[in-house]
């Protein structure tokens, strides 16, 4: 089974809700201060590393411990890895991800020309890696995002191309309109689609292994952005924390319910510290604050997109 | 001084020439095993990773030792060390290029909503950093590229965004054409001029923060960019083993022979394979022919700018 139909079965049998894992190390810190009081820090700068990596490692261990019950698929940023100069730790986060049974992607939005996309693509798809998909970017074209493709087929991985972000000035580009009336996102997507059907050249499968990035806060391109990729696995960004609701995220899902995925993070991670639930947990409980809240977006999900099916 | 002044004055001083360094550790396994001999690994796997770093480095080491009296300025592709788990010594290079002299270019492209952006804008961007400058991509928009641009204008380094690429399939998306008759890459090169105003409000640089990458393969349009984004740095990569010659180049520079800086890389490389320098070079002396063709290509680049000028 390859990774997109895995990915249609986690769907199914446990929902759609992807936890995010952004862990920006300077707010961990303030959250390790606030329930422990204030860290003391040695003097050797080495030392200092490795209590940042330990408090790096724990976080994210205690945030895939928790959720594992709730949730089937991780979302992992290697940003906010890269920006304290902890790459090693983001494939070690993966790999433990992967060994408590995850369905593990890695959030990179890679790209380059075709020499350098092929390096990216042995490092994040052979069969060794950690990673289930990716998602990369499309700008570059075709031959840019081949050698992702290439090696897709080989291993059974998945990619997730942005076609439609979920930030505000993702209109800028995305949205301009081209002389044939259609906008730059919906051409994305019909390369996204040539690609995907690239990669599953009988058409036997539901879902190939070229998936869309479509963001949760634009509900009426999403709508379009289906049609034009009825075979397209949607990972779906900007549900929580960057304001789109549950009712927003329907239209990104296929008749029976599958084809797409909804991803929270700051959401989930930051739920200790949110309206609905401040009053319930203090900052020493945050991963059981995230719990309790990946357990209610599941299920709110879940019964939005039923509702949703049964209309 | 601001990067892109600095910029502007090697370019003045010691010519154009960028030596780009894509180390493919493939590559450089076999050119090791060509010049030493097949390579007699132990068993031990981390005896092996320690191997392969140290051979890492030591490529690179001699490729940026080699070029020093002929180039100013280094493009470093991560890529090529992500690949291979040595995103440390991505790091320790750069430091290293930093130390000796060069202007160093963090060639990433990386992009991605404002809170992510501004961990990857921390990370690179700080004074801290060996990087004078990054490539960036500009799918996400403004607030995607808004903590590049002001940490830049904090301090003082630079960002190339990507507006057209060398590459063939690039015209898929980029060369689109939009319903007021202009093209994708010029509307993302008004806002690449829009970006660069934000980090010079004064409009007193030559050269704001915010440059392009304009691939050295579309002479053409890289006319009509040049005249978009007068204040705004060329970075031209295609020059060399992508096909671009000298003269495709010069259209890109301003009318004092500044403004832009043209990217080698497998040119200079693996310039011991090449037609030009393989009966002088033996695979055992490739940093000598490196610099030889280092040492040409910038000649050739300073006399078709001064040509070019002249007309």
């Amino acid at each position: 089974m390859n990774a997109m139909q895995r990915l249609n079965q986690i769907v199914k049998e446990r929902g759609p809700l992807v936890a995010g894992l952004d862990p920006d190390i300077r707010k961990i810190l303030s959250m390790v201060e606030a329930s422990q009081g204030k860290s003391d820090f040695p003097d050797d700068i080495m030392d200092e590393v490795n209590i940042l990596e330990s408090q790096m490692w724990d976080f994210c261990e205690e945030y895939l411990e928790a959720l594992q019950s709730e949730v089937g698929i991780v979302k992992i940023n290697s940003a906010f890895f890269e920006a304290c100069g902890m790459e090693y730790v983001y494939w070690e986060i993966a790999k433990f991800a992967k060994e408590l049974g995850y369905f593990v992607i890695g959030d990179l939005k890679r790209a380059d020309i075709g020499n350098t996309s092929e390096q990216y693509a042995n490092a994040f798809l052979c069969d060794e890696s950690p990673f289930d998909a990716i998602t990369i970017n499309p700008y570059f074209g075709t031959d840019g995002i081949k050698p992702f493709l290439d090696l897709a087929k080989e291993t059974g991985k998945g990619v997730f191309v942005l076609v439609k972000t979920s930030n505000t000035s993702s209109a800028e580009i995305q949205d301009l309109v081209l002389e044939d009336g259609k906008t730059v996102y919906m051409k994305v997507a019909e390369l996204v689609s040539q690609w995907g059907n690239y990669t599953n050249p009988d058409g036997d499968e539901d879902y190939n292994l070229v998936g869309a990035v479509v963001g949760a806060t634009h509900p009426e391109q999403a709508k379009e952005l289906r049609k034009i990729m009825p075979n397209t696995f949607f990972l779906v960004p900007g549900y929580g924390a960057q304001g789109a609701t549950a009712k927003d995220i329907v239209v990104n899902f296929d008749k029976e319910g599958g084809g797409a995925v909804v991803n929270s993070s700051r959401g989930i991670m930051m739920a200790y510290n949110s309206k609905r639930w401040k009053d319930q947990f203090t900052i020493e409980k945050w991963s059981e604050a995230a719990k309790s809240e990946a357990k209610r977006a599941q299920s709110e999900l879940s019964a939005e997109v039923e509702a949703y099916l049964e209309e």
